[in-house]
């Protein structure tokens, strides 16, 4: 799963950013995806700008023991800066106009503290500052790019627009959150299976996705198939 | 700079460990070094296991202020399992016998957590676990990998060792850290200057170091500088 990132890149006039939903694959933004992206982003010739929503995390859960930290409360904008390496503001200052693309890493994180999917399902709630980022880039037809769980953002917030989570079934084990899937429909969006290396790009609404750490595999095909998202994210941005 | 990590992988009897020392650059693993030798690593074909101390991080840095949080405590093999994605042990449990290689990523960790060399420099003290799994790792003749400003630990306790942490002047904000170049030698280590997209072999020692975050670029060519470190690990292993 996956925390919200908001990637946002700037270069030649080529502006992504990526929008981080904390630190930490169990309540925030999943590490290993969101560098993926920025190594991505980077040798695509890319700039990028990192936000995060300036909110108390949902929960802290200790990662050693998978359980909660009942005592701790952390701030999302705090921990996000530990992927940004301080580098990041607050989402309530990103503007679309600033940027040509933004990309959504997953983690646990998108689907707590970026919007409520984690506990309420199809009934989810999304972030304000989430909501606004999403349609005024889809307004602006400019590209957004996601993956792991953020897809259910997309799925929720821009009617009809076609994502990818991976498979449909468990098989397994290689894909424990398959039932995913079947929400993507239930929140209105339209669900294309992929590969753990590939993404769906849907077009008409420029949204690119790939299924990262929804399928238990090596951490190299992850990073392949964020690779695949980012570029045609970089492609559809048209420069 | 760079925090401490072990990595252990394990495939085809081919171990590797990663040793972590919290997650975040500033008091912890460096990210986007922990993740790359992840990447390589895999594609390389290797399973890994990663390690902390089970200890009190230095202190808690705020990374979207660079600020010191002085009321926070935080643990560093606790704080190191967000990069695991929970699956991470005790460096005490860590034994030589169960791995080919072990590597070592930067961030401050490796300074404050596993090292007093943030404060002490040149007086530094190692920590006792990490000291023994140094000594037992070089003299079972099995490859040490490490990166950032991680390598000063080879340099204080195998006596000798040929690092690289970059170049050794600053040259206009691109080596931000050359002067630890200087300190590497005053610890008893040798210096050879590198780009950051290579990695420096110690054949006799089977030491292997990249620049990584020791330089201020692209992403993708810290992540490149990485894989030759990895590579070269795993071919020291023999297998």
């Amino acid at each position: 799963m996956s925390d919200t990132n908001f990637l946002t890149i700037v270069e030649d006039g080529f502006v992504s950013k990526q929008v981080l939903s904390g630190c930490g694959v169990y309540d925030g933004t999943e590490i290993h995806e969101a560098s993926a992206i920025l190594v991505h982003l980077s040798r695509g010739g890319a700039e990028v700008q990192m936000y995060a929503p300036d909110v108390p995390q949902m929960h802290v859960i200790d990662h050693s023991k998978g359980q909660p930290a009942e005592a701790e409360s952390r701030n999302v904008l705090v921990e996000s800066a530990r992927i940004a390496r301080g580098k990041i503001a607050s989402l309530a200052k990103l503007t679309t106009a600033d940027h040509d693309a933004v990309i959504f890493p997953g983690g646990f994180g998108a689907a707590k503290n970026l919007s409520t999917f984690a506990v309420d399902g199809k009934d989810c709630k999304v972030n304000g500052e989430v909501e606004r980022v999403l349609k005024d880039f889809h307004k602006a037809g400019k590209p957004i790019g996601l993956c792991c769980i953020s897809p259910v953002l997309a799925a929720k917030v821009l009617s009809g627009a076609e994502v990818t989570v991976g498979h449909e079934e468990e098989e397994g084990g290689k894909w424990p959150y398959a039932g995913t899937a079947g929400a993507i429909k239930e929140l209105g969006g339209k669900h294309c299976v992929k590969e753990v290396t590939e993404a769906h790009v849907d077009t008409k609404n420029k949204v690119v996705t790939t299924p990262a750490f929804m399928c238990e595999t090596e951490l190299h095909k992850i990073f392949d198939g964020i690779g695949a998202m980012v570029k045609n994210v970089l492609k559809l941005t048209g420069k």
